[in-house]
């Protein structure tokens, strides 16, 4: 069983907060070590999948390309994840974007302008570290944006998603789920490490008092925007071992249902390597 | 002595034709084997660096940023490079830009326009696989620009990198140098293999055509561009495994010449962490 099919959120409510962070689904064994070992195994496939999509995607005339749009609250791991998929594949056909508060300029636009403006090319894998969703999380919990425009906003979220798939995309959605508690043993851990201090800001511990309005964002959301063609997946985040694990599997399952062989060349393979041959006497 | 030492270009006219592309600079074994354990070594000390760098990008106020500049024929293992970089380091602080033929709007603007979009901000490391060097490298060798153009440039390169460096840059300027018969073994490679039919493309062959032409262009290049602010570096890249090694080291030495420290925050540590504890029960 994969974990495509563990961890994809079912269709209707959403509770997030009764969820197991801790949990490990589509692992059976508590097995640090294990999860360790079986995330270096699947490093050749995933960067052999990764290399055909790019090779698509030069050759032109292919529109395929990924995108993994990744969420969860601060601290739950969402920075390690980026780095684990960089590790595993070409840094040429990565296209990594986060979302920071929004500026003047992209707010005076629609929410899905700087979305727009930041997807990846064709052939490429392209990985949101927060997204468009942000807008429908923080937008909602902070009421940054009228109620009615939030509510479009989900609606407009399906259909941008749509048009997305039905343009070559493959979307991967995923939120890293961790505990309120969790996330302070994180925070203090930042807090008494110098070489950390960087990453702390108080306005993270302004943020937790609203955990559970944002919990509340995120299963509205989740259940609103959970379609067919961009399902959701939620990754029990307590352990970095799974979570990584887990999101590199729900990568490889995903790169695996595009079906990428290698493309055919547009050239006379067997006339060029005459060419090369006959340019550079001593070769071959 | 280290790698910046050897394999700086020095002040006067450059020899590429004459030049050992498999020489190993630095590195006193021909040894492969410690080539590679010694890429090992040094990845901590690289990751240490670019997070401090990161950090005071964060912070703010503080514009410091590293840019490295890979030029190289076809083939050389620019790719590779930027790979093993991407390996070494958080792919959150690393900008990553190639540079291709230029678009009809990048045409339509100065040769620095698309190069001063492209520029990496505060605290990142930059890696441009191709840059501005091009319009003085296959400008010259094909007369795109007319000869007084041409001329023009190099002073306009100087002048920009030099605002740069004033500005907060670190800049490192590589060439991975190879030759035309390495060339023709490594494009018969990718002939003979399928899944590297992607990576051929005949217009490859037809510019081996000019190769002494470029030769010259990137003497005549590294010459007019060799400042002291920004100095050239040349690295014989016949073997995969010292070009590999003698980029990571030039990219330590230069990181080491920021003199890095971590960032003091703008908070109060201790309160920060009372009111963490306090909102927390049960922590700590």
């Amino acid at each position: 069983m994969g974990f495509r099919e563990e961890l994809r959120v079912l269709p209707g409510p959403v509770d997030l907060v009764g969820y197991d962070t801790k949990a490990t689904p589509g692992w059976d064994r508590e097995d640090k070590d294990g999860g360790k070992e079986a995330l270096d195994v699947l490093g050749p496939e995933m960067a052999d999948l990764q290399e055909r999509l790019f090779a698509h995607g030069v050759e032109g005339n292919d529109d395929r390309r990924v995108l993994v749009v990744l969420q969860g609250m601060d601290t739950c791991g969402k920075g390690g994840i980026v780095k684990d998929a960089a590790g595993l594949m070409e840094p040429q056909g990565l296209h990594i974007r986060s979302f920071k508060k929004p500026t003047e300029e992209e707010l005076s636009h629609d929410f899905l302008w700087r979305i727009r403006k930041a997807l990846p090319g064709p052939g490429m894998i392209g990985v949101f570290d927060r997204s468009h969703y942000e807008d429908v999380l923080i937008g909602r919990v902070h009421e940054l944006a009228p109620a009615d425009e939030i509510e479009r906003r989900y609606d407009a979220i399906n259909e941008f998603e749509a048009e997305l798939v039905d343009s070559g995309y493959t979307l991967l959605k995923v939120m890293l789920h961790a505990s309120k508690e969790r996330q302070a043993e994180r925070l203090l851990e930042r807090l008494e490490d110098p070489t950390k201090w960087w990453k702390f800001n108080p306005a993270d511990l302004d943020e937790r008092e609203y955990w559970d309005d944002y919990m509340s964002a995120y299963e509205i959301a989740l259940e609103r925007t959970n379609t067919d063609v961009a399902p959701w997946f939620v990754v029990p985040a307590h352990r970095k071992w799974y979570r990584k694990l887990a999101v590199a599997h729900l990568l490889l399952e995903t790169l695996r249902t595009i079906g990428l062989d290698w493309p055919t060349p547009d050239y006379d393979v067997e006339a060029e390597k005459k060419r090369l041959l006959e340019s550079s006497p001593g070769l071959g």
